[in-house]
């Protein structure tokens, strides 16, 4: 197969602040081959996801940074091209985890079979994916909504906070979401359901936030940081819970913040309110994913959940989309059609 | 009985930082009278304890503040005077919350009966009692420490940092303890137990604290705030817990904290560590209580679990013992014997 080209994305260099078209850069290769046990595929569908940021930088997470030069990682959609594992055989449409590149070598064993049938087989890349189950797990597990509660989400046109918010009125919760623009709010509001959208560039954001949460928050699902937490913090009720998701206001930042130090503010409120801030990273909850996938597919099909995917197509704009993705440029979960 | 005198500590004013003796004033007054259902108390100890200082500012905490001119608030052990509730009889030794008195009424309903054969009759205001279920409470619940793990706790020589670290230990964990002064260091490692004992004021403090616990640490169980958190804070492990009890270090401040802002960079740590801080009080877990009276005395008859008492004699003193206490002058639980 060495005749086929692979085109691919590597990291040029490591971004300080917001990552530049030149950290990354498009590569042709030979088309590797698999051994046995492993198969090649043609990636169809790339995800793009805020937490990539993180693997642009050296400085310690819960994964590697990618090297430079190095693929850049990412959830993908692919369709095995030829396979030496008993499990796949071409033609099959598989989830893995390929990076941003057009082919791929994978063991049999990281792979799962998706039944294109049973749903559009995006949707693995996004509401019955990662992002989905990020939302679902975090939400359930460390949120834990109850009827009549007042959650609180960001970025709330985008894959997670859009299932978060869904959820929790699935759960009997008041659903508040946050977006920028207002097209994204008219949608989160008409499309998604929730009881109340707030701009977040609004002038006034803090004030309206406050006013579509008469009943405090209970529940505040954090993926951005910066000015939504700043509004968010004074409104947390005694017992909030705050699952930690993502901060993605922070992931350009560099250097020191400047003062005042808001942690000794913010120490002494989750004393004397009770509260709970909880990081997490959606493997870590890898025994509720069958109950995901089951009870994920029937809100979708039963419309109790509704979804929205923004396919941008062409490899060679993954960074372009990417570096949009960080300021809230995409409208739905961002997927790139290699 | 209104010819004896109800000797009391009111609060003058509210101080701005570091209480002085002057926001304190001491009072005679004339001794209440028991109604029905009520009964006149004679103070023998009270209790005092670093949450006191938030009850002497008017900011919004999980209780309403004492007021100009009210008597300081505060756990008590005392006689029976005068009963007119069935439950009680003239000699019976209560638990009460009746404050900085001598003499107080109250309702029969609110009191408990101690029993002095069982146990000395200040436990109930130390090991046994509300400290006590700190600790335990805290530590069990949002710590789960488990066997092989390494606790962290400061004020290690008090009553709530010393019963952590022995739970910690009777747990199968590592104790590592933090104390200020090596007569008190050298207590919690030979009296207490715990398998380290850093000075929080040695020169090179955190460098210890960092040499006492080379598997890092599981469990921070949060007292103090400031420059212990700095020091613990490096060291925490993927899915540490920090059940945060207290913040003595800045009971005091006032005004905004001096930057850079700190809240951004343990927020990333937050995440990338999915570390738990959780802010609790102990009557939330009021359903433990009965679970801890019964494995604490247990404990304690067993030798597993040592105190240690640091009384007072006079009620006069209570306002320079409480002062010294929010600097860590006391050496053990603080008690004045009214």
């Amino acid at each position: 197969m060495a005749q086929l080209d692979n085109l691919r994305i590597v990291l040029a260099s490591r971004p300080a602040g917001r990552p530049r078209p030149g950290d990354f850069r498009l590569e042709h290769a030979a088309v590797p081959t698999a051994a046995e046990g492993q198969v090649l595929l043609r990636i169809l569908y790339l995800s793009l996801d805020p937490y990539m940021r993180g693997r642009m930088s050296e400085a310690k997470s819960y994964a590697a940074p990618v090297a430079i030069g190095q693929v850049m990682e990412g959830g993908t959609v692919a369709e095995v091209l030829e396979s030496r594992h008993p499990s796949f055989k071409p033609g099959d449409i598989v989830l893995s985890h390929s990076g941003w590149q057009s082919h791929a070598v994978a063991d049999g064993a990281h792979l799962r079979k998706l039944d294109p049938a049973a749903a559009p087989i995006t949707t693995a890349l996004g509401v019955l994916g990662m992002p989905g189950f990020t939302a679902y797990a975090g939400l359930l597990t460390i949120g834990q909504p109850k009827a009549g509660e007042t959650v609180v989400v960001a970025a709330a046109s985008g894959p997670v906070g859009s299932a978060v918010g869904q959820i929790a009125r699935i759960k009997g919760a008041r659903a508040v979401g946050i977006a920028g623009g207002e097209t994204k709010c008219a949608f989160v509001r008409e499309t998604f359901g929730f009881d109340a959208v707030i701009d977040h560039r609004a002038p006034d954001f803090a004030e309206k936030l406050a006013a579509a949460c008469p009943q405090g928050i209970d529940v505040y699902f954090e993926n951005v940081g910066g000015k939504v937490w700043d509004a968010v913090f004074p409104l947390l009720n005694t017992f909030a819970r705050i699952p930690v998701c993502g901060l993605v206001a922070q992931y350009n930042s560099t250097g020191d913040f400047a003062g005042p130090d808001q942690l000794p503010v913010v120490m002494r409120q989750v004393l004397t309110k009770s509260l709970t801030i909880r990081g997490f990273i959606q493997r870590e909850f890898v025994a509720q994913r069958p109950a995901f996938e089951q009870e994920m597919a029937r809100w979708i099909t039963d419309g109790a959940l509704k979804y929205k995917e923004d396919i941008v197509a062409g490899l060679d704009r993954a960074p372009e989309a990417f570096i949009g993705l960080l300021e809230g440029k995409n409208f739905g979960k961002l997927i790139v059609k290699v």
